[in-house]
C-alpha cells in the first residue's frame, strides 16, 4: 500500500473488504432515519467500537429490562471506519469464539436496533452515552532497551469529551467505561461537559457524569463478562450516580451480581487500575523470581504449586514471556501519572511502575537468553513463533509480548514464522497468519519458541511427535507449556529449556 | 540493671525469675542422665527455643507414631538461659492462647521427654538434628530515614552448625527449618559438616541433610500450624530425602496434609522466601495505594473490598501500619541477599526489596503525618497506643511496626501510654505493659492511636464510648479497626482520621 490510499481506505481484517473513507463527515440523515424507526425508545450512544464498545453495543441493543436504540461512533479513520460499514451490513467487527456474541447480533439486526456511523451529531440524540474509546499511554519501544520512560496524552480523549459537549443534550447521562487516570471523570469530563453546554447557552445543572469499569475478557464468556458479573459504579454526584444505577439494572443482570456503589468516580477509576497493578505487580514479581529460580537450578513451577496450597497465597502467579493486553500493560502507569498529574503527589506509585517495567523487558530477556545460545547472533536462523495472541486459547493480540518479541527477532536477521489457532491476521503488523501447524512444521527450524499458553500446544502428542522428527533444534517454552515428560522426550535430539525451570 | 549483673543474669520474662548463668558450661551429667532414662528411643534434638523451636520441641516430644527422647539447645545467655532452665523446671517458655501448648507440655513432662541445655555435647547423642535457630538480616534504623540498607551475617549461623559438625554422629540427619538464604543448606551446611566429619577423621559419606520450612503462627492454632499443617521438604541428596520424609512422617499428620517433595533443598529454601516476600509485597504495594487513595479523596477500604469479589483477586491485601514479625520484614532480603552473594547474580530482587523498604517507612508516615497536624511538633504530648503486638489477637511483637513508631513519639518527647490486651511484657522494650484499658482511659490523652487490629478495639461499644468521653483530640486509626458509624460518632468531638480513607 501507499501512504496515499493507506489514509482512504480502511479495510476490514474479518472479510477482506476494502471501505472507501467518505470525504464528507455528514450522515444525519441516516441517524435521523435510525431515530426514527425507534419512536419512544431512549437512545444509547457507544463511543468507541473496539473490543470493549463494540459489544457493549450489542449487550445494550439486547438489554434485560428495556429496548434501547442503540448508535455505536467511531472515528471515520482507516482503523475504525470498517468497523462502522461492517455492523450496518450485517457483519459483526469481531471474531470470538463465544456464541452469544451472534446470538446477540442477529437479534440487534432483526430489531434493527444497532447502528453505527461517524458523525457527532447523533450525540444530539442520546439520553445516554457510554464512553469506551482508548486512552493510550506512550512507552518506549522494545529497541530502547531501557524502556523506562512513558508518557500520557489526554489530547484525543478530551476531543472525544468535545464531542460530545458540542452536541449532547443538557440532560444527557454520559458514564464513562473507559480505563481513565484517576480523578477524570471529576476533573476533566465533568467540567468540560458543563463548559460546552454553558458555552452553548444551555443550563450545566443536569448533566450527569457517572463512572463504571467493565472487566471484558474476550474468549468464550465475551457477552458474559459484561453482562453476568459485579461491577463498580459511582457518580460525579448523587443525581449522576442514581441515573448510572437505573441504566445498568436495565443491562446487566444485577440480580445475580449486585452492583457495588462507590463514594465517588475517583474510588471507581483507582478500583479499576488498582485492580490492574495489582495483577501487573504479581506477575512482574514472579518475573523476577523465575529468574533466580534458574540461576539457583530451581524448578519455579514445583515451587509455586507448593505455595499455591495456602489459601492466603492462591493468587501467585507463574512466569511467562511478559505481560500483554489493553489493560495490564498500562493502567499501572495511568494511576502513577494520575497521581502526580491530577493530584499533585510528588511520589509516583513506585512498585506497580517497576512492574510495568520488569514485565516489558521480558520479551528482551527472552530474545537475549537465546541469542547467548547462539554466540551473540542469531542472523539467518529459521524461527518459529507458536502463539501471536497474549493470552491463552483467545485471539488477542493487543500489546502482546509476541510483538516485541518478533521485532527483535527481525532486526537480527532471522526468517520468522508464525502460528497461532486463535489468530487468522496480526492487526498490529497487518499480517495473516498460517493456521497449519502440520504444514509448518514440515520445514525445518533452528529454534522453536512456545510464546503463548494455548491448549493447542498442551498434552498434544502429535505436536510433539512432530518436532521430534526435527533435526536437532533450540526448544524455548516460554510459559511452561511442556511437562516434564515432553521435555525428557524432546531432550533426546533436542536442547529445551524452559523459562523460570532451572537445571542443577 | 547494670552491665555487669546483664552478662549473668538471665531473667523469665514469664515468670519473673532472675536466673544466674553458671559460668561453667558442662551438662554432660545432665544429658547423659536423660538420655539413659530412654533407652531404646532416638534422640531428636531442637537447636534454638524461640517462638518455633521451643514449640517444634513440644510437638516432637508428641510424635504421632514414634517415641522420641526431646533435648532442645540454646545459649547460655541473658536472652536464652531461662528457656532451658524454664522448660527443665515444668514452666513452658511461652505464653500462647493455644490450649494443645501446655496440654502437650504437660504431656512431656509426664513423659519426661522434653530436656534442655546448653552443652553442645547433646549433638553427639543426636539421630535427628533440627536446626530453628535464628538467621537475622541488620537494617537500617527508623532513625535513619533512608531505611534501604542492610546487611546479612551467616557468622553466628555458620558457628551453630559448627557446633554440631564437631559434635554429631556421622550419620546423623541435620533438618534445617531456619529461614536460610537460598542455597544455604547444599552451599553452606553441607560442606561445613562434611569438613568438620573428615577433620574428626570420620567418613562424611552419611551424613544426611535436608530443608523444610515450617509454616508456624503463634496464636490461637500454635500447635496445628507445625502438626497439622502442609509441608514442603528436600533434601541434598536422594538419601538425606528419604531420611527428613521418614522423620516428618513421624511427627506431621501427613496423610491429612500430605507432604511436598521438591527437587533440591534450593528450591524449598526458595518457596519459603518466596511466600513471604509475596506477602510483603503485596503489603508494600496496598502501602502505596492507600496513600493514592488518601490524596484522591478515596476510602481505599470500599475499594479493596469491590476488587476482592474477583476470585483472581482474593488475596489483595489493605493498608496498616507497616509489617512486623520475623518473616515478612527480612526474608525478602534474605533471597535478594542470596541471589547475588549465593548464586553471583549481578540483580537484586528489586520489586521484593523495594517492598520491605516501603513497608519499613509506613511508620516513619504515619508518625509524621500526626506530626504535621501539630505543626511539626509534638512534644510534651500525652499519647496512646492502642496495640503493640504486630499482629491482630496475637500476643507477639518481635519487629512490630509499632517499635518504630513508638521510637519517634519517644525521640519527639512525647509522654507515652501502652496498651495490648495480648501482651504483659514486650521483651523488646523490657517493659511491662498495662491491661487495663478502661483505667488507661480514665486519664486524657492528646493522640490516641490504633495501632494493631486487635479484636479487643473492634465493634466495642463501651471503648468509643469511652473515647467520646475524652476531652477532644486526635484519634489516629492506623489499620482500619473503626467503622464508619463510629468514626461519625468520634467526630463529634474529635479528629478522626483513617490511614487508607481520604476525605473528599
Amino acid at each position: 500500500m501507499t501512504t496515499a490510499t493507506l489514509s482512504t481506505i480502511s479495510k476490514s481484517p474479518v472479510t477482506g473488504v476494502e471501505y472507501e473513507i467518505p470525504a464528507s463527515k455528514d450522515d444525519i440523515a441516516g441517524i435521523d432515519a435510525f431515530v426514527a424507526l425507534h419512536p419512544g425508545k431512549k437512545v444509547v450512544i457507544v463511543q468507541g467500537l473496539g473490543f470493549v464498545g463494540s459489544v457493549m453495543g450489542l449487550v445494550v441493543a439486547n438489554a434485560l429490562t428495556e429496548e434501547y436504540a442503540v448508535i455505536g461512533i467511531d472515528l471515520p479513520t482507516p482503523a475504525s471506519y470498517w468497523k462502522i460499514r461492517s455492523i450496518n451490513e450485517g457483519v459483526f467487527p469481531i471474531i470470538a469464539s463465544d456464541p452469544k456474541i451472534d446470538e446477540y447480533y442477529q437479534k440487534a439486526l432483526a430489531k434493527k436496533n444497532y447502528y453505527a456511523t461517524y458523525d457527532s451529531h447523533a450525540y444530539s440524540k442520546a439520553d445516554v452515552i457510554v464512553v469506551d474509546i482508548n486512552l493510550d499511554v506512550k512507552k518506549q519501544s522494545a529497541a530502547n532497551k531501557d524502556l523506562e520512560g512513558y508518557s500520557v496524552d489526554l489530547t484525543p480523549f478530551k476531543k472525544a469529551i468535545e464531542a460530545i459537549g458540542t452536541n449532547c443534550k443538557e440532560d444527557v447521562l454520559v458514564l464513562v467505561e473507559t480505563t481513565v487516570p484517576p480523578g477524570t471523570a471529576q476533573k476533566i469530563v465533568r467540567p468540560m461537559l458543563e463548559e460546552c453546554l454553558v458555552k452553548r447557552g444551555l443550563s450545566a445543572e443536569n448533566i450527569k457524569v457517572g463512572h463504571s469499569y467493565e472487566r471484558v475478557m474476550p474468549g468464550p464468556k465475551y457477552i458474559d463478562s459484561i453482562q453476568n458479573f459485579y461491577r463498580v459504579f459511582a457518580g460525579t454526584d448523587e443525581k449522576s450516580a442514581r441515573a448510572v444505577e437505573t441504566f445498568l439494572r436495565t443491562v446487566i443482570r444485577t440480580d445475580e451480581y449486585p452492583l457495588t456503589k462507590l463514594g465517588n468516580t475517583n474510588a471507581t477509576e483507582m478500583a479499576k487500575v488498582l485492580e490492574n497493578s495489582f495483577r501487573a505487580m504479581n506477575i512482574a514479581f514472579m518475573v523476577e523470581w523465575s529468574r533466580f529460580a534458574e540461576e539457583a537450578g530451581v524448578d519455579i513451577y514445583e515451587v509455586v504449586n507448593a505455595i499455591r496450597m495456602r489459601p492466603t497465597h492462591k493468587n501467585i502467579m507463574l512466569p511467562g514471556l511478559g505481560v500483554g493486553g489493553y489493560c495490564l500493560t498500562k493502567d499501572p502507569l495511568l494511576a502513577s501519572w494520575a497521581r502526580m498529574n491530577l493530584f499533585g503527589s510528588e511520589e509516583k506509585l513506585t512498585q506497580s511502575e517497576k512492574g510495568v517495567h520488569i514485565n516489558d523487558k521480558m520479551p528482551v530477556y527472552a530474545f537475549e537468553f537465546l541469542q547467548t545460545q547462539y554466540n551473540g547472533s542469531l542472523e539467518g536462523k529459521k524461527v518459529l513463533l507458536l502463539g501471536v495472541s497474549y493470552l491463552n486459547d483467545v485471539g488477542d493480540t493487543r500489546y502482546t509480548p509476541v510483538e516485541g518479541f518478533y521485532d527483535q527477532f527481525e532486526a537480527a536477521g532471522c526468517a520468522i514464522t508464525l502460528h497461532d489457532p486463535h489468530v487468522k491476521y496480526w492487526e498490529e503488523k497487518d499480517m495473516w497468519i498460517n493456521q497449519q501447524l502440520d504444514e509448518l512444521l514440515e520445514q525445518s527450524y533452528d529454534v522453536i519458541v512456545i510464546t503463548t499458553g494455548h491448549k493447542d500446544y498442551r498434552n498434544n502428542t502429535a505436536l510433539i511427535e512432530k518436532i521430534k522428527q526435527q533435526a536437532a533444534c533450540w526448544i524455548y517454552d516460554t510459559i511452561g507449556v511442556l511437562s516434564s515428560e515432553e521435555i525428557n522426550s524432546l531432550s533426546e535430539r533436542h536442547t529445551v529449556k524452559v523459562i523460570g525451570r532451572g537445571d542443577l
